[in-house]
């Protein structure tokens, strides 16, 4: 199946918030496009602690010089999901490739650099410097309620975390998920193939060739997930790990982007890791134009929130087979044209 | 990796036991092969009750004058899964595509036909007659007990059906797996993607695109697969689905190993249904010429007997994720270089 284009011209602005765990190209392409506006950035643990996000978030938007953009810092624990728990979880079924704020270290080496290990409150010190910003005195939850009841079916909620923030949100106003008007999740995974040689792209694989239905964001928090997709939103885009390994940040890419950019995003862009995949980018991409969308399928989809195994596992449907336990229904991104993709982030960025 | 070749030389007759639900291309491929001695030939539960299999493998060795080929029924039951359980299963869970023994009709229309449904006692009619033939007084595991124990460390267990047999072997004899040479098991999936195509591949396409790692020998008794795969074998090699997305008994197929057939053989081969990926074809060519293997991982394996939606799903882990908790190891055939492997179904049938 081929995405529907969105109306652009029937909609000046696309209104969105972005829900993540930090600070990074996919912000930069939403702040930077003129066609979007942002009300909102929360922030959840995931990668990192949601403390340490959210200063990310803020010191980077003083660094674009865009602070009129509200923050609000959301949950700092996963529903059930705890450090102790996947220490547990891994004795039982095996080591996690990737731990996000629980990582010490890797099971094998690896091309990416260790993240340092932090408490979820330990103070911040960021090398870019601290932000003088703050956040909102309002957890996210609370904010995602309020931003969304004041712009009815308007807003697109891009998650592309852990969704503990929508799965609270939805349990505070079980109307939340009526009157947004799309979300988009980065998260889950079908079956992800290696499609690119070279170290980085075999390192990444290892969190899909012995679990093609694990991904991050959501094993992080299983439950939130579960709850996320049962919840009735109008309109539901997935883009799993899937479309991914198509994809890397090389630093060719990231040159083109800094050089397409205003100087602090420029500036911004030149202090990133390359030879990740390009997860996020693909969900905002996608969002900014489906046409980039070269394989996708509507799928009824869940969550595994058994103890066991498959914990976080993504579950998927045709028609014929599914529960009908108000599991969810969403467009399923199976790839994308990368090449169009990169114009499409660069032309976000500014590239004329 | 490229599995080793066998030392044909070294071994006048390689000796094997087919433990299977029925009577099919691969035990014809077994019985006519001058290189194997075909010890005997157990029946289990699965596609069919382990009774009608029984009936189907004793009058095949009627109508190919092979009675001298011990027969011993093996169990009826798996051993925690049931038909009513699957329903319960399915209501939480959502539709199997395929129950074997269990099914009653397809959750939507399918090229293949739908099977007879059965009782577990019933009794068996054969289209091509009853066979006068009578199974041993002995019960599957006890037969395999036995044999191994005569031959030890010279026997094959080709395991193509449910493990039912072999689970419960080795709860009667501890020793059981440390005695046989080589098991191969037909079971489990990776992630298999659709290579042929037509409406018969995109059918059986349907059991595994939404559940990479559900395959229904393993989910048929999962907790007989997870003993089978913590037991000591000196060596296992799995076939999982994933190969047999690129194979097809097509009618040409069966016309060309007709021809190379005896007469009993050929009449029996003229009779079959085509269409259906070769999954236990794969099995047994891999085990009498391993150099068909285009591709093959040692990986860490067992399989999910939590009742909940993985239920029976392979999992398989690398050195450095693996929980050691006496976890299986197994060559995990990947792909096979298919016109070699019909060269070998043909040549083992008699084709010069």
């Amino acid at each position: 199946m081929v995405l529907a284009a969105p109306a652009w011209a029937a909609e000046p602005k696309r209104q969105v918030i972005i829900d993540d765990e930090g600070f990074a190209i996919p912000h930069l392409m939403l702040l930077e496009d003129p066609r979007v506006e942002v009300l909102g950035i929360t922030t959840v643990s995931g990668n990192v602690w949601a403390n340490r996000a959210t200063a990310m978030v803020l010191r980077g938007l003083e660094l674009l010089g865009r602070t009129e953009v509200p923050v609000a810092q959301g949950a700092t624990f996963p529903l059930l999901n705890s450090e102790a728990r996947t220490e547990r979880w891994e004795a039982l079924y095996g080591k996690l490739v990737w731990k996000g704020a629980f990582m010490k270290r890797w099971a094998e080496p690896t091309a990416q650099s260790t993240p340092p290990y932090h408490g979820p409150f330990d103070p911040v010190d960021l090398p870019w410097g601290n932000p003088k910003l703050k956040a909102l005195n309002e957890p996210a939850a609370q904010f995602l309620i309020r931003t969304v009841r004041a712009h009815p079916h308007q807003v697109t909620i891009l998650a592309t975390g852990p969704l503990t923030n929508l799965a609270l949100a939805q349990r505070l106003d079980p109307e939340f998920a009526t009157l947004v008007k799309e979300l988009v999740i980065m998260g889950g995974s079908l079956a992800p193939k290696q499609v690119l040689e070279g170290k980085s792209a075999a390192d990444f694989a290892r969190e899909f060739v012995n679990t093609p239905r694990r991904e991050f964001n959501i094993r992080f928090d299983p439950e939130a997930a579960s709850m996320t997709a049962h919840a009735p939103w109008p309109k539901v885009t997935i883009v799993p790990a899937d479309p991914s390994t198509a994809t890397q940040l090389s630093p060719a890419l990231l040159e083109r982007l800094a050089k397409a950019s205003r100087p602090p995003v420029a500036a911004f862009l030149r202090r990133m890791e390359p030879g990740f995949p390009m997860w996020d980018e693909i969900a905002v991409a996608v969002w900014l134009d489906p046409s980039i969308v070269t394989k996708a399928e509507r799928l009824w989809y869940d969550f595994d929130v058994q103890f066991g195994p498959g914990y976080g596992d993504m579950l998927t449907w045709h028609d014929a087979y599914r529960p009908g336990l108000d599991e969810g229904q969403a467009d399923v991104v199976l790839s994308v044209d990368v090449a169009r993709m990169e114009a499409l982030m660069a032309k976000a960025l500014g590239e004329r």
